[in-house]
Order: structure tokens, then sequence, then C-alpha cells
């Protein structure tokens, strides 16, 4: 038996290892593109999907009387190996290719066929039974299996990531509660503010959080949005009548997922909005993370030094030269992944400004940016949550010191003293080093030691009262 | 009479002349921050915005008894006159500056300070009557007066952008409409793909507008979340009880807009998610923007070198040298008003990254970037619907004669003839410029002239019915 | 008199208000081009440049014996006027539009034309004498007349910026002399690392602006390359022979820049990649201020709860609310006005792309973005300068206590007891709060006393010599 | 034998599989940083730097008498098996790591003292006989070792990236060539403009690539300047006598790249400049190329409903739907990689301002980006040499006759007709259909045919020469 197939295409004819599920026109993308170095199996939620779309197409063209039971039936046979994850190493195709997707669509129709082939006793290859074009890709387009696949591989992957800042959020909220009592001064502009507590500011760490994932839910509504049916353009043409509607039905009921078909198909077909929404509202929650993990490095930092008013926990030795040394790695790791997606988001933006006419034929690198900032950014919340939020400690002493040494407290007096006075009063203790409680109570004696102690107590600096003249 | 009072703050004593309502704090803004050369006013509805954050915030100040009647009604005129738009050349402030908006908050202080201090007789500077910070600031700080004002102030722009677009989607909407029956070529990817109609194409424009013009009304929901009785960090710290809701009330009564107290005042006050959202929203519909401007150009380039499909309006001579010649200026100059919001939407991302603990300071170069980002694409929007959509006419042969003459239309006979032939007769065609229709019907016979006319005919081309073989 | 001249074009005729030199092709742009609301004239050396542009062109015409001596030396005394900065007013087109500067272009001729008519003694209008384009814009086309002058702007504004970049770095140059014997901690990842002087800090501040002042002066040359006598698209269509090198000559003498010819005509007038370069680098600076501006705020932070190593100068109350706050409000401008810069930067990289086929329309928002970038951050290095960087003092006892107090300095002994016992030392001092120097020299007796004194003599610590064990 | 050895540093200790050659601080790394799932081994070339910096080192430690001969020469020996390129797969850290490089480095010292170890008859991990910090990593931090290494991988990626871009460009060259004389019409705008040649645009392209490469050359010499000896924050601290200029001397002789010491090692330690500059310049290239390839998917639009002047080789079939339809979609795998770039240049933008004090601690999301973007573009310039350009052909026929059709070359005319009178007649054409031929000589006979022909001759449109009236 030889151990190579002849394969063509309207471009010519090639020899194709018998091993491979794959057939010409992933052959030739092999060959095309050499880009990453990055096969789309790296995807794997992205075949998954595809194993989706192109069972339900099988199944809507069954219904519409267009495609034999028998042959459907092998193609849904062959796409469940693909939603069990079976055969990930066929999906050979860079994650950057051109062509709009078309490569990808291919290798999936080629790695059905010859497995839905297979299944009815037929040879790799005797696609006269069943062919990846004229059948399991009946009534298709790459124009709307791609972006359709894409969207629901995108759809499991917010949801992941939603996981995983759910996580982060209910972290910083337990911190929250832990440090609730903890005293501590506030910064605005990085010069010190007024008192707060420790507790409060990772509550709004986790406030901020539970915001962007109301965001992320949202933006994953408007991807399920999908143009199935739509073909080339955006007309319909070559789907059978009322195949649309079917295969959307279907869709929705094998995933779970509530796709809808869009209203406006040529619209659809040619639409990146949603992938920029998504990667917008992406975008925020790097910058978000990004801000906490700045946060989380200045409080840290030090321990002599600098503020230390937290201990991150330490996951390895900070410095090959300096011993001892311990630094915030994992706040690192995650501003940098922060980077990564928004530096994404620009590419995204590029991609999706360069769509022209019927097609946008640059959602490989739309695709490629989406999954690696979500893959990313997964992985970051839950490193952070982990390896540092969860360990997190206060230095309730050192806190508690700033507080009482500080100028800002003069705000406390402000509705007492006027603004005016405070500043003076403010002024003083700055030029000469004094604290505000010498200036005003014994210097001054602007208030009694008395009023001085029901203003700066632990319980009125945590829920400041409004105490009047 | 001098021309000059004097006035203090804590570093000093300063001459201010006497015509000006701004005072020292202003003036030292005005001499420290020379950026961009562009004083706040030119964003009117700021100064508005913040006409009706001080009056609220007397008016609650009042309500809780810190501020007598008579001051409060002094500030609530004064507040009056901002609203009506006078007094406009008093803020002098640059657009980009230092301190958070403090700067921009005084300017405001000051001005309805001393036009208070005149509405009760008083001369202007003498503040111990109607005091900048102890009165007009009252229960205030500038970390939630300012950010407060910029969201009713991007509230307003917000909604008249949207008005823009709606315009313009009408526009696009009208001319699918009219061009209904326009046949052309569809192209993917620059290539020749299956016929559509121009109407179908306009139509999508307007519809991927009017998606925008949902996801614009969303984020503007979200700036109506404000931060009022947060004062310096979000305790609250200075602000009598029940001043935070008393205050929110009065502004949502005041400007009619849907304001909320957010429930984390600690997180509301550092926190720019909102503004990174709308400017999100506000990228993705430059990105559509230009894409169709992209299309225009493309469509309408020639006109005997070029595709051609459709006439812009002749706005003026295109050139300094070639006679005779028109360009599409107007999509020219909305793609670079794209650009000019894309490259603000990344300003806005590193501002916001750049928020440090308890407050971003970067919001003045947010409110700069988001209000000339709203205005240039309003302008924008309403040129290219007045000085180009709407005069849009077809070139209904040449789209005619670009269908027929194409091999694209092969396409539609695909379900017949199996992808395969048809692509062998594709490739016939383009190998001999032959046409479709003398391969197939004369020559090879695969269909009947009858079978032909009924496939392509124009209903069926615009609204491709699937034939089977 | 009238009041008004008429005028026409190859559209239709209009009135032109008399007093007004510009004529009918700019009034069109003034009514299709509102986005901005800026005029042109916002940018004084740009009009100056067109002086020179049209000078020069009209010499090397006259030189051709195109143009009649007459003519030629009206049209010069007319940019005699422009290069003086006269007439300001007259350029009124919108800073973004259209046409890829044929608006800007037009607006020059027309002025040129109408004050040579006025010189020669004609009246306005009476274009058969001097005509905008048949006399003013001889042998040109906006497409090599237009990049020119904003060349030449732009060689007068790098300039401009690359002075203010030399004050602000002879202000760091000279704070590192004054500094240089303070002793402080370094930082590494925000963690206390070894000792170093804040001399060294700030002489590193003005090294790597030394670097950015070369970078902007290799830029700088790169635009020096322009393509007039290319007109339409560079195939010197409608230019006589010889005037490409005649009219740089003129152009090089007249402004004393060392401009040359490019060689690749075609190229050089559909090429951006000079002011891609140029702002490439300009946003190399605006990242480097904005670290330098970054590292200010927190050195000075605090007073209390901050790293409070330096003062910055005290320019203006830092708070609304909080008396005797004072903010870093000049790096915060300067820090913004980076932010503006590499959003300008995108905004440019997205008009570069957008070049089609012979010419880049989209210059005119690369010369918006270029030259507010370049005006915004000159602006701002002076800023910097005279009201933060020459007034910084150091708090010296602060400092050398960290240092002293500091784990950091265990590093010095690493030569002499390994890394190992080095970082055992370290732990134990991190986790009782002892200072390196009783764990080892009393407890452990590792190293006597006057080695110690060797190591951490401040002579030593500012200049480490490597001491062995 | 036991499978597993113990391993400790100052967090604890460690159980190491027998068989890697890394140790804990590696194995730390390992489980901290899961982002990517790419490991550094990705990219070889950096694996390699590391060998010649660790041996360069060693050979300095040695001269300068800190390193015994012996292990001086068993890790000179370890790293020439890096530099050979074997045991790649021990360099497991994920690509996108916190520290500041301090695991890359930690894993290349590791590496390099357990095959030191074996090399002189030890077992791994005996590091008493040779240490990966007390004598691998002596007179070393992360700070310098790593910077350097990275500068080096930079060079010689930017190298190969150079050759690709002169591949590039000399098939552009030799296409510009080729076609020098098939006239086909300019087109500015997207309109037609006047005559030039395919030749001379191809030509163009060759041009702009030739200044990139002399952009990337001189943006490689700035990364040239290495920080070697710096050691933790450029005070050279426990780095011997005379070590930094000995070491960048063996660097320069051991690799043959032009390193130089930075004279400022502070600065240079903290400073990320020369990779904004790089990336920056990067970002031009990819400007330029995607500029490019836009052109020729726009030029080879169609077939039928296009511009159609060349055909670019046919790599694929491009639609799973439409036979026959072949698309360009190597320009468009170009397009996408220029893409990623931009993209991957904002990441470095925004990691390189988050740099603080003494360090920037994001360097390894720049090198990932730098990484990425130019192994990326290397292989885009190929694939686009390869597979498109070499092949590409022209449609002379065409092409010619879209120039006699047009309109633009009444251009031609104007120096002898007056821009006036031209622009009346480019309007009659466009209005009626007529060719400016039949307006010109036959109807209003301003010219003669003999004067016609003299102006549109091949030549002279080819080689436009100024003809006067």
């Amino acid at each position: 038996m030889s151990e190579f197939r002849r394969e063509h295409d309207f471009l010519g004819e090639m020899e194709i290892p018998n091993e491979v599920y794959y057939g010409i026109q992933t052959t030739r993308a092999l060959d095309n593109f050499h880009i990453t170095g990055l096969p789309i199996s790296r995807e794997p939620l992205f075949i998954k999907a595809f194993g989706y779309v192109k069972k339900a197409a099988a199944m809507a063209n069954r219904d519409c009387g267009v495609l034999s039971p028998e042959i459907a039936e092998a193609i849904c046979k062959a796409c469940d190996k693909l939603i069990a994850g079976d055969y990930l190493d066929q999906f050979v195709t860079d994650m950057i290719q051109g062509g709009a997707g078309t490569s990808v669509n291919m290798n999936v129709n080629e790695v059905v066929a010859n497995l839905a082939l297979e299944i009815l006793g037929h040879k790799k290859g005797e696609y006269q039974f069943v062919h990846p074009n004229n059948h399991v890709n009946f009534s298709q387009s790459t124009n709307d299996a791609y972006p359709t696949a894409f969207r629901i591989a995108l759809y499991w992957k917010i949801d992941n990531f939603v996981k995983s800042l759910e996580a982060l959020q209910e972290s910083f909220a337990a911190k929250g509660e832990e440090f609730k009592n903890v005293l501590k001064m506030g910064r605005t502009q990085l010069q010190d503010a007024v008192p707060m507590t420790l507790g409060g500011e990772f509550h709004g760490f986790s406030t901020t959080i539970k915001e962007d994932i109301q965001r992320l839910n949202e933006a994953k509504m408007l991807i399920c949005e999908i143009n199935m049916g739509a073909t080339a353009i955006g007309t319909s043409i070559n789907a059978p009548e009322g195949y649309p509607p079917k295969v959307t039905e279907h869709l929705r009921e094998l995933t779970g997922i509530p796709v809808v078909l869009a209203e406006d198909l040529i619209e659809a077909t040619c639409d990146t909005g949603a992938y920029v929404q998504v990667s917008g509202v992406l975008k925020r929650s790097a910058i978000k993370i990004s801000k906490i993990c700045n946060d989380l490095r200045l409080l840290s930092s030090g321990p002599r030094a600098g503020i230390n008013e937290i201990n991150l926990p330490r996951m390895q030795p900070g410095s090959s030269i300096m011993p001892g040394k311990v630094n915030p790695v994992i706040p690192e790791v995650v501003n940098q992944t922060a980077y990564y997606t928004i530096g994404a988001d620009m590419t995204i933006t590029m991609a999706a400004e360069a769509g022209q006419l019927q097609l946008n034929v640059m959602e490989p690198v739309i695709a490629y940016s989406l999954f690696n900032s979500l893959t990313f950014m997964e992985n970051a919340c839950y490193t952070l949550k982990n390896k540092c939020v969860d360990g997190i400690t206060a230095n309730e002493e050192i806190c508690a010191n700033m507080v009482m040494n500080s100028v800002g407290i003069i705000t406390a007096l402000n509705p007492i003293l006027g603004y005016e006075e405070s500043a003076s009063i403010a002024k003083e203790a700055l030029a000469t080093g004094k604290s505000i409680h010498d200036i005003t109570v014994t210097e001054r004696r602007r208030i009694t030691q008395e009023k001085w102690e029901e203003i700066f107590s632990i319980e009125n600096l945590i829920h400041p009262k409004f105490i009047n003249s």
C-alpha cells in the first residue's frame, strides 16, 4: 500500500501522506504560512467550536433535505471526535494566516471529511463519498462558519476568564473583610491624604473587578449574534430555504449557548464590532488589574526604605546578587500580561479598521490576539489570586503609626477650624516637624483634648462622622 | 479705587486684577500650566455641568443645615449664570493640567464665590462672606466634584454624538432603500465574489451604526454613577450626615440625568473604568465609520481607472495641478478624525493605568481626550452625512456590467455542478477571458439557456433562491 | 464699490468678501471642514515654511524661464510677508481636512496671489495677472509643496523641542552635581536594593535625555529629504527641465536648512516614513520623561507616609479640602503630556499605514498630531525644568537613615560572606527587625568592626570598591 | 541511586529531579509563572547569547583573579554547550515572568553550574564546587547580565530581519526593472491622476524598504551599548576593579559584535530607550510593508470588477464556496503580521514607561514582544518575497488602456492650455464620456494632432518632458 494518496484542487495535484486526516488545501496552507510557528491546535476550544458548527450544519442540511441522512450522520460522528478533543494534532495551520480563515475552515472540512469517510468504511481521500466542500462545508462559507466557530470559542473563553476574575474578586473581598479594622493613611497623588482602612482599599479592588465581570458578561452576549447561512457575503447564496434559522437552532441546542441569527447578514458578515467590544472590555480589565498590581507593589515597597504597609507572599529569591531580597514577582508578571493585552487591543483595532467591502480579511490575527489575551489574562488572574492576594498580610503597627504621624489628619479639623487655619497648622507642622496634635491642642489650644480624642478615635477615623464647630 | 485686589492662600499672597472673577489659585494655575494653550472654556458643557454640581452641593449643604440659606441662595444664583453659559471667559485653566482637576475645581469655586459675593452686594475677594473653599466647595473635594461634572458633561456630549450618528444612520438607510434594486458585484478580499445590491451594502452601513448607537447608550448609563459626598478619598470625611444621597438627588432633579450614587465610594473615587469603557465604545464607532469611509472611497474610485460604482458629491477641486480631478475629501477627513479618536483612546488607556492608590491624577488628559474625540467625531458624522452620503448617486450600468462580466457568478451554479466542475469552468474563464455563460451553456452544455435565465434573473441574484441540481 | 468679488473654479462660482485674501477654494474648504475648530494659523511656523516654499518655487520658475521676473518678484514679496508672520488670520483652513493638504496649499496659493496682485497694483481676484494655480503654484503640486512646507516646519519645531530638552538636561545635570554626596538607597522593583547617591540618580536623568537629543537630531536629518519638483506623483510632470534641483537649492539657501532632493521622487511622494520616525523618537522622549516624572513623584511622596527623599517646589495648594496638602502638579502635567504624545503616535501610525498607491492622503492628521506633540512636549519640558527640577531639594538625613536602616546593605558583604550566608543574615534581619550590623558584627562576629567601617564608609558606599574576603 | 536531589535557597528546600540541569530557583519560577505556556527556549538565540555573557564574565573574573582558572574553564566549557544550541530543553521558564529577568538569569546560572559540575566530575547540585550565584553569576546581577544577553540576541535577530528585508528589496527592484516599460495610471486619493510606469511603482517599494534597512542598522548600533559590570543598580557593587571593561572586551571578541560599555551605568541599568527605538523602527517597517501589501491587493483586485493591473501568484483556492476564486493570501498574512508588530510596539511602550527608579522590571514582556515581532516579520518578508513578489506579472494591455481612457492625462496639457481650460475640458470629458483627445484635438482644435502625439508618446509619458505652450 502506498504511503501517500493523491489529492487535487483547481490549482493542481499533490501527494498527501496517508496517515494525516487533512488534505491538499491544508497542505498548501502549511506550505504558505510560516509566521508564528504555532498551530491552531494551540486553541483546543476553537477546534471544539468548529466541531459543533460543522455538526449543526450537517443536521440542518439533513433537515432541509440537501444532505443524505447517512452522510449527515457520518459527519456528525466525525464532529463528535473533534468536540471530544481528539485529533487535535491534525489542526496544523499557523495561528496567523491569510485568506480570512479559509485555511482553518478547510483544515476542519478536510479532517471531518476523512474521519467521516473512515466511519463509513471508506479510505481517506475518497471524497466522492464525503467531500470537504460539497458535503462538510455544504450551505456554508468560510465567511460564516469561521466567525461562528470563533464566537463560540470566545464565549467559552470569556466564561473561563470571568471565572478567574470571580475567584480574584472573592479573594480581594475576603482580604477587605480581614483588614477592615486596619487603619492606614490614604494617599492621593502619592501625597498623604486622610485616614482610611486597609480593608476599604482591598474592598475597592473587589468592587472594581466585580464591575468588570458585569461588562464582560454584557460583551459575551454581543458575540452570540452569529451569521450561519450568510454564506459568501450575507446573501445566503447556495443555502437552502430555511437553513439559516435551522442551523442556528441546532447550534444553540448543541452548545447551550444562546446564539441568535443576525438580522442583517450582509452587515454581520463583514462586521468585527463584537470583537472590538470584547477586546475593549478586556483591555479595561487589564488596565484595572494593572493598576491594582501597581498599588500592591507600592504598598509592599521597602521593606525599610518604602511604604511597607503590606507583605506579599515570598515566592522566590529576588536577586542573583542581593541576598535576602524578595521581589513582588507575581504583580510584576500580571502587569506585563496586562501590557500584552493592551498591545493586542491595538492589533485588533488595526485589523478591524482594515476590513474592506463585504469581508474583514484580518480575522485570523484578531482571533490570535483575543485568544492569547484571554488565555494569558485568565492565567494571570489565577496566579495573582493563588500566589499573591490570598497570602497578603498587613503590617498593622506601621500603618497606624503613619496615620498618627501624618499631617493629613488635619483635614478632620477642617469643619471646626475652617480651611485657612487648618492650612496654617498644616504648614507649621510641615515646616517644624511637629505633630498636628501638639500644635492644635497644646500650643494653639484651638480644641480640647477631649474633642481631639473624639475626632481621632479609631472608630471615627474609619467611619468619619461630620463634626461641626 | 485700586485695579487689583490682594488674595492669599497658604503658599502666599498675590495681586489679582479686580475685573476677573477667578482668584489666586486659578492665577497660580494659569502661571503653572502652559501646555495646550487651550482653556477649559473650550468645553462649555463642562462649565455648565460644574454649575449644576456646585448648585446641587449648595442645596444639599443647606438641607443638611451646614450652609446658611442666604449663602446657599447666592451660590445657586451664581451657578445659574454658569449654567446659562455666561462668564465663560473666566474659565482660563489650560485643558491639560496637573493636580487631578484641582485647578479646574478651584477655578469654578473662585468664580462662583465672586459672583455670589456680587449678588450679595459684596466686593470680589471678600471671602469672609462667601469663601471658595469653605462655602462653595463645602462637603466636596476635587475628587468628587470634578469627576461628577466631567460625567455630566460626558453624558450630554455622548447624547450629541449619538444624535449625529442617528442622522448618519438614517441617511445610510435612505440610500439603502434608494439603491435596493441596483445589482452589483460583492467583493471579498478585494476579489470579485458574488452579486448583491448596492442597497444591501448601504443598508449594512446603517445597521452597523445602529448597533453602535446602542453601545453608546449603554456606556452612557455607566457614567451616571457618581461619587458626590465621597470627598477626599471616598470616606466622606467632612461631609455631613445624609449629604451624599441628598446632593445626588438634587443633581438628578436639576439635570434630568439619572445619576446614582456609587455603592463603594472608595472604589468610585479612584476608578476610571467608565471613561475607558466610553472611550472603547467611541473607538469602536471610529473604527466602523473609518471602514465605511474606506469603502466609500473604494467604490467611488476612478472614475476611469477604478471601481466607479458610486459618485460622491463633488465638494472642491481636488488638485492644484490636475485639472478636473475631484477627490473624496469628506470621507478622507472622517478617516482622519477616526484616527485621532483611536490615538486618543491610547492616551486614555495610559492615563487610566497610571492611577495610583486612592486617586487617578491623570483625569484632566482623559477629559481633554474624550471631549475632543466626541466633538470631532460628532462634527465628522454630520459632515459625512450632509456633505457626502446624502448626495451619493449610483452608476447603475457600470454596476450591472461588472456582474455579468464576472467569473464570481459561477458560485450560483455550485449546487448544480458541484464545487469542482464549477472551479474548472471558472479557471477556464479566467484563462481565456470567456464568459461563464459561454462556457457553461454554449460549449459544455451543462445547463440549458432556460435554467441559466432562471438562475441569473435579477430577482434571483438579488434574493438568491436555492436551486438544486 | 462692492463688498464682494466673484471667483470661480471648475465647480462653479462664489462671492468672496473683498477684505479677505483667500479665495474660492479656501472658502469651499472653510465650508467643508469643521472638525477641530482650530485653523492652521495655530501653527505659525507652518505658514512661514509655506512662505519659503512658494518663494523658492517662484525663484526657480523664474530661473527656468517659465515665470516672468515681474510676477516672480511680486510673488517673492508676497511670500516675505508670510515669512514675517503677517496675515496669519488669512489661514483659516481647519487643522484636520480632507484632500491631502490641497486646501492648505490652495489657501496659501490664494493668499499669496492676492498679496502679489496688490503689490503689482491690481485688485484682489484679478487672477489674470497673478493666478493661484498658474503662477503661484507653478511647477508644483500639493503633493510636493505641502510635505515640503510640513518638513521645514517640523525641522524648526524639532529644533525648538531639542532646545527645551537641552535646558532640562542641564538642569538635571546641575542637580546631579549638587546632590553628588547625598547617600541614599537605590531601589529595584520598588524593593530596597543597595546604596547609591541622589546625584547619581539625577545624573542618570541627564544622561538619558542627552541620548534623546541625539536621536532627535538624527531624525531631524531624515526630514530634510524633500520632493520639490515631484509634482503630482513623482514623475515631475509639468515641471520644467532642471527645476527640481534649482528649487531645492533656493530653499536650502533661503532657510539655511540642509534640504536635499529625494533620489526616488515616486517613493518620496507617497512615503511617510520620516514622520513615523520623528514620531517614534518623540514617543521615546515622552516615555523617558514620563518615567522620570514617575520617579520624581515617588521620591517626593509623603511627606510622612511616603519616601520623602526629595522636595519638589510647592506650586499651588493641592487640595480643595485637605489643608496644607501640596501635590507634585508639575510632574503630573508632564506625565499627561507624555500620554498625549504616545496617543498621537498611534494616530500617526494609523494614518501612515493608510497611505494608498501614489499618495498618503492622511498627512493633515499627521501634521496636526506631530505639531501638537512637539508644541506640548516643548512646553512640558520648560515647565518641568523651570517650575520643578530647578527647585528640587534633598532631605539628606532621611536619605542617609534609610541606608543604614536597610537590609540591602548586606549585598556589600556578599563577596566576603558568600551569597548564602548573606541571605541568611538578611533573612534574620527581616524576621527580627535587627540591623545588619548587629547580626554580622556583634552576634555572629563574622567581620570585625574595623572591616565594617571600611566597607560602610560613605566613600565606599558611593564608589564601592571590590573587597574580597 | 535517588531520582531526586535536594536543593535549597533562602526560602527553603525542594526536591529536584536528578536528570534536570536547572535547580531550585528555576523550579520555583516554573511553579510561579504560567502565562504564555511558551518556554524561553522558543528563542534559541537568547540562550546562545546568555552562553556568551556567562563565558565572558567567567573569563573576566578569572582575569581579575577572583575566580580560579579551573572553575572558570569549566564554566566556559559549559557555556560552549549553550552556544552550540545544546540543552535547549533545560530552559523552561515562561517567556513572560516577573522578577525583571531574574528567573531567566538563574535558569542559565543553574544549568551552567550543573554542566560545569559534570565537566569537573562532580554531581549535579554539588554547588560547593561550582555555585550558580557565587561562581557562574560572579560580578554580575540579573540587571546587567539579562539585558546584555537580550541585546546580543536582538543584534542577531535584527540582522536576520535585515537580511529578509534585503531579499524583499531586491525582489521589488527586479520587478521595477522588469516592469519599467509598462505604462499605467498613477492614482492619488484613489482617483485617477497621471500616467507613470508599473516599474516606477515597484522601484518605489524597493526604495522605501532600502531606507528601512538603514534605519534598522542604525538602531542595531544603539543596542550595542551594554552595562556589564553595573551589577545591581549601576554602582558596580561587588564587581572587582577593572572588571567592566574586561568583560565587555571578552564579549566583543567572543561574539564579534561591537559592544561598548555604557558611560553612565546607573542610567544604562534602568533605561529601555534602545528597545523603544528598535521597536519604533520595526513598527515603521511594519507600516511600510503593510502599505505595500495594501497596494498589491488593490492593484490585483478583480479580476473583472477591480483594478487588475497585476497578477499575484495563485497560492491556494480562495474560498470554500466560490469556485475559482483565488485570494491575495500572502499580502493578507503579511498585513496581519504588521498589525501584530504595531500592537507589540504598544506593549513595549507601556512596559518601558512603567520602569521605576533603578530598574525597569518589565523587560521580559519587552523581550517577548520584540523577539516575536522580529521573528514574525522576518518570516513575513521571506514569505512575501518567495510566495508573492517574485511571481508577480503585469497585465500590460489593461494598464495601457486605462491610461488612454483616462481624464487625468489632461494634466499633461496644463502648461499649454492653462489650468482653467484644462479643467473645463476635463469636466466635459467626465460629463459626456468623451475622450480628452476628441475634445482637445478634434472638437476644440486647441492643439494639433502632431503636438498631441509628441506629448502622449509612450516615452514622454514615462519620462515627462516639460512642454511649454
